[in-house]
């Protein structure tokens, strides 16, 4: 310990531990990854959820286009190459968010599995928590909600290399989760990852 | 509110506001902004700063070379172009952690006034709290502390725009809060940041 004369400031050598922070949260620090066509229900859920979380006094964030696009990523585009480096940054900002105990919901397409085993492999390397869970409705359905009026455009032909439309999504093969949005309420989804978290023991210290 | 049959999940349309986030933590979410020379002591106050912020209750997380430079920025080398994205990066992830609620310590070199400029411009765009710590000793004290023996490589030619030896840095015109590391204690820089948090108030919701 380290102690100033005109101080009553204490430390210890080295820096907080993972299990410091998680006693001082009552929770674990975990990247929820919310994949899924357009118009699944992601954002509903992952909104949801975080309310959700925030009443019952864990601290839960959430990443996705509104705060992601224009700001840390304004400087990508749509190329594959900074696709791929899109989905890398939110891969490691929603590391960084785990490792500081926070419950890390990223909501975004994220289309392709390579992109996706990027991510999980950030977090596996640095032993921090990844859930995937796989957002799913049909097309149909999805085309049918349109929340945004992209799939109109995108059967237009006004947005190209649309997901669905005429780019591909690769569903997930092993997903922590897999959340039907077209049977289920947006109630039992998001008591579905609530009973997730619960079972990987990240509710508590 | 919406409920479902099934379980007693119940939520509000909307976001979650700042508010809630900082009446969840008991604090405001806030970028502390560390800049100084290599040497100054900026890491050894910050980590200081983290545990004392914990043991108090209050959540905070360090951003800082260790956990940016070979994760987020790892794309990114030391040309003007890329010292630049790799201060706008880190302004934009220490702004999406303070609007987490969290107080954010982001400890870097940052030697050019007009990168600090951009990170506290997102900030006050966003009416996001940012406070510039300049963390200042002299270089000869720095160079003598040498804690990683950079100076001793960059005198022997061995490194190439090293700040404070051949590349410039800018001291801060008006910061928040002037440490001289040279002249006070660690703890007395601890103490005085959390002066500095209190004035704003924020360590309370």
């Amino acid at each position: 310990m380290t102690q100033s004369k005109s101080t009553n400031i204490t430390w210890h050598e080295g820096t907080v531990s993972s299990d410091e922070r998680h006693k001082n949260l009552n929770q674990k620090g975990v990247t929820l990854w919310m994949t899924g066509l357009s118009g699944s229900g992601k954002s509903t859920v992952a909104v949801a959820l975080e309310q959700v979380l925030l009443q019952r006094g864990k601290h839960a964030y959430r990443l996705d286009g509104d705060n992601i696009r224009h700001g840390l990523n304004k400087n990508l585009g749509f190329s594959p190459e900074d696709r791929a480096e899109n989905i890398r940054r939110i891969g490691e900002v929603s590391k960084l968010f785990a490792d500081a105990g926070i419950i890390t919901i990223a909501s975004f397409i994220s289309p392709y599995a390579s992109d996706r085993d990027t991510v999980r492999k950030l977090h596996s390397d640095a032993t921090i928590p990844y859930l995937e869970i796989f957002v799913d409705c049909s097309l149909e359905e999805a085309e049918k909600r349109d929340p945004k009026g992209l799939y109109k455009k995108a059967r237009a032909g006004e947005i190209k290399g649309f997901t669905g439309i005429d780019a591909p999504y690769e569903a997930p093969q092993k997903p922590e989760l897999h959340l039907r949005t077209d049977q289920f309420s947006i109630a039992e989804s998001v008591q579905a990852i609530l009973d997730l978290l619960d079972t990987h023991s990240l509710l508590s210290a």
